[in-house]
This record gives C-alpha cells, sequence and structure tokens, in this order.
C-alpha cells in the first residue's frame, strides 16, 4: 500500500494513534499519517507520532485531556467536516483505538451525513499494551475467560452505575479506562458484589512512554495505590486473576510493599 | 529503535500479528520480525506477514487453526524453549493480541520458569479490525458503555458456560472469538437471557484480509447468517446496539435481504 494511494482528496481517516509509543502505530497508521494534509490529534498523542507527518502540515490539537479545557465535540466535529470539505486528506488521530472509548461515532455520523468519506483504521488500545509491558495475558484459558472494558469517566454529575456483579463472577478481567478518579467508588462496588478483596489489580499510567509505571496491587487497595502512582497520568486499571498469573510473581506483598522508587525497579526485576 | 537493538540473542518476543493485512501490524511487530532468527507461527498469520523476516529465517508453523492438526501448546512451549537455549532470536507470531484469547500465558510461564527472556508487544485484536472495516464503534457514549469480549470455543465436551445474563443489559456490547460453531447457542441464550431478537449482529469473516466478508443481522438470524457467510474462515460475531448505530445504515431489512453476491457490494455502497 503507498500511502498515497490511501487517501482520497477530501476523506477523512479516523486513525488510532495507539497507547503513545510511537512503534506502536501500525504500518498503516504510519503510512496515513505521513499521507495527511492536516492532522487534528487528541492532547496526548505525542510529538514523536506527530513528526512523522510530512513537513509543513497543520497539526490541530483538539484537546481530550481529563480535566483540561479542550474543544467541543461538535467544535471538533464541524474542523473535520470543513477541512474535508475544502479537499484537504484529513487524519482524525485518536489515542489508542478509535472504536473504544473515543467517540467515533460521533465524528463518523457528522461527516457521513454531511456525504464525507470516512474511513477507520483501528489502533492498540491500552488494555493490551498494558498486559504486553506487564507480561500478563487479559485471559486465561479455563479461568479468565471473559474480559470487559469499561469506562469509569462519567458525565458530570452522574454515578458510575454499571451493574458491578456482572463483573464479579471471579472468571472475567475487567479493563477501566479513564478510572483514576472513581477508584474509590470502583473497588468498594467490586467488593460489594462479591469479589475479593484480594484480587490482584495492575494499574498501568502512560502505558508504553517512556514514564510508564505499572503497579500491582490487590482491590482493596486500589484506591490508595491510584492515588500514590498515578499522579495526573492517564490511567488504566486492570482487575481480575489474569494480571496475576505469572509464576514469577509474588502475590503476598502489599501495595505498602513498594515506594514509588522501587516500583520501577521491582518492575524491572520482575522481567525474566 | 532499531531491530538489533531490541532482541537478545536467546531471548523471546511474543509478538501479535494483527487480524491479517500486514499494514495492521505494528511498527514494532515489523521490526521484531525482521530481527528475528527464528519465528514460530500461528497457521493463520500469511505468508504478506511471514516474508517480513529477513531472507533465510527460518519459519515454523504451529498450527492452531480451528479444527485442523496443530501442534499440542506443550510441544510449542518447548519448540520456544529450545530455540532460546540455542541462543536465537526467537520471535513467537500469534494472531490478533497475544494477550486476548491467546493463551501467552502458557508460554510465559514455561519460558520464564526456564529463566528465558520473554517480552510482548501487542497487536490488533480482530474486534478494533472488524469495528474499523465497518465503520462502527465498539462504545458508545451513554448507550453502550460496556465491551466484553469472550470466546465461544469451548473445550471438547464442555458446554459454553457463560453467563449470559450478564450481556444481556443492552448497554453492553458483545465481542465473541471463535463463536462460529456456537452461533445457535449464543443466540438463543442471549435471547433467553432477555436480549431482544431484534439486536444487531455484525458477523466479521477474515477481517482486513482480501477475502473479507462483514454482514449485518440480528440476533435472531445469527445461527442462519453465520451458515450463510462464515465457511470455515475464522469469524467475529458482535452483538449490541453499537454495531449498528451509524446512520447511513438500514436497519429495517432482515438478513434475508442480502445474498452472498450482494453482501460485499452491499458493504461496499454502505460506505460513504
Amino acid at each position: 500500500m503507498q500511502s498515497n494511494e490511501i487517501m482520497a482528496p477530501g476523506s477523512v481517516w479516523l486513525v488510532g494513534a495507539g497507547p503513545g509509543d510511537p512503534d506502536l502505530l501500525t504500518r498503516k497508521a504510519e503510512k496515513l499519517i505521513a499521507a495527511a494534509d492536516i492532522i487534528f490529534h487528541d492532547a496526548l498523542v505525542g510529538p514523536a507520532i506527530l513528526d512523522l507527518a510530512a513537513p509543513g502540515v497543520e497539526k490541530v490539537s483538539v484537546g481530550k485531556r481529563s480535566g483540561r479545557h479542550s474543544k467541543s465535540q461538535g467544535t471538533i466535529n464541524d474542523l473535520l467536516l470543513a477541512a474535508a470539505l475544502e479537499g484537504r486528506r484529513v487524519v482524525r488521530l485518536k489515542g489508542g483505538d478509535p472504536s473504544i472509548f473515543g467517540r467515533s461515532n460521533e465524528e463518523l455520523d457528522h461527516l457521513v451525513a454531511h456525504g464525507v468519506s470516512v474511513r477507520i483504521c483501528p489502533g492498540i488500545t491500552a488494555a493490551s499494551a498494558a498486559a504486553a509491558s506487564s507480561l500478563a495475558s487479559l485471559t486465561l484459558r479455563g479461568s479468565a475467560r471473559k474480559l470487559a472494558f469499561v469506562t469509569a469517566h462519567s458525565r458530570a454529575g452522574e454515578a458510575v452505575d454499571h451493574d458491578w456483579k456482572a463483573f464479579a463472577d471471579g472468571k472475567s478481567t475487567l479493563a477501566i479506562y479513564m478510572g483514576r478518579d472513581a477508584a474509590a467508588e470502583i473497588s468498594s462496588s467490586l467488593i460489594g458484589a462479591g469479589l475479593p478483596g484480594t484480587t490482584p489489580v495492575l494499574i498501568a499510567c502512560d502505558v508504553s512512554l517512556p514514564t510508564e509505571k505499572l503497579l500491582r496491587t490487590r482491590l482493596n487497595l486500589l484506591p490508595l495505590a491510584v492515588d500514590a502512582v498515578s499522579g495526573k497520568s492517564p490511567t488504566l486499571i486492570l482487575i481480575g486473576e489474569a494480571v496475576a498469573a505469572r509464576p514469577s510473581q509474588d502475590l503476598g506483598r502489599s501495595f505498602y510493599d513498594y515506594s514509588h522508587s522501587a516500583l520501577d525497579r521491582r518492575v524491572e526485576h520482575d522481567l525474566p
């Protein structure tokens, strides 16, 4: 596939930028970025990825960083449409995979309704990258046969109203996106729904980036652990037996065994 | 990252090969494949991906194609270990993402137990690729806030014993891997658990490959639809309102409106 073959003028590609490491872009995403005339990107898409664009290509940050001012979805929709109607080759770079908590359908709907050609290029979602970084599997044959992705980022004033019992069967892995601020509620809800407080948890911040932090803890320590490690980094929380299944792993230690500075060393040492 | 920096002799990388399109490999996977001395791969990993290896590199198919004879997991574990102990740079190429129904933990455990250095490179999982191909989102803000991945490929003689009620809340997207042979059971179980028979379904075969087939149907027609479209191709089944959310889509038509040959045309026409 040549990059000049894959994107027509006036079309829009919603492209998954993956978790952050430019090497976790797909080859297709790399080609699309190189072929774009203009790139609209989430705030979290870093310079190492944006630098793959051709020289002089316009790059527009449209925000979407938790807790910061960013453009509204309606404004983003309009910007994409306007650029397409100008006949430009438009790439909309979204963190992770556009189809998983990426609100891609809102942009798709708007563009399709106006007759603009749209395509999607998938991306590595944070849960896959966090599993890879921590040498865990998200599923285990026999004991973790279900993997559920949820977001705990509620709209202002809304409770995080998942049916937590559905995740508390002890045979699931739960990947919680944007769960940092709801960690206490997640922990108490899942324990209330029947999951043991000792259920293994992996907290992953800045997955795949040089600043990546991985912390293994357990469900009843999740709120403390998130406070200790997460800062303002994008944070994924993985919960379930699968994230603790590696034999070199020491499940007996509690969160309190790790200081911040020991964390990275431990993860380093943990790797065989 | 230079490929010769990323893989030490005697180490093993479990690498996600993605859904099939070589352009849906990550850049990292491409570099690892190029740096490998020997590659062990699932039967479904195609020549266009294997050809990215250096000339003369040994490539060993270890099977894992549904219904065909393939090497046992124990044999695969032993082959990986032997190659690593010979000091080779070993790539284990797995379809999709190694951490999602890839049985990566069984290979990890074996290698780690023998002191071999192992790392994982994530891959695009079939659900992400199917959503991209069909211009769907797997999640919808407000109405599809949960995404569950399950496998319906049971061990011989076992029933597919998921708690289907957990998926029948009408606010979930369900991605069923290896669900072809259990389609009738899936359909009746979910309807029995309370999902409407009209719930939108997307059946995706050979996702991302030139032979890709995408079929939109509804839950009560799923068994017929799978029989009609799937053949022996790897088949992913997506279930939920999210897969039918695109405005250009006609939900009123039933499966019976599409013949085989009309299927590809419809998907083509559906794209804006």
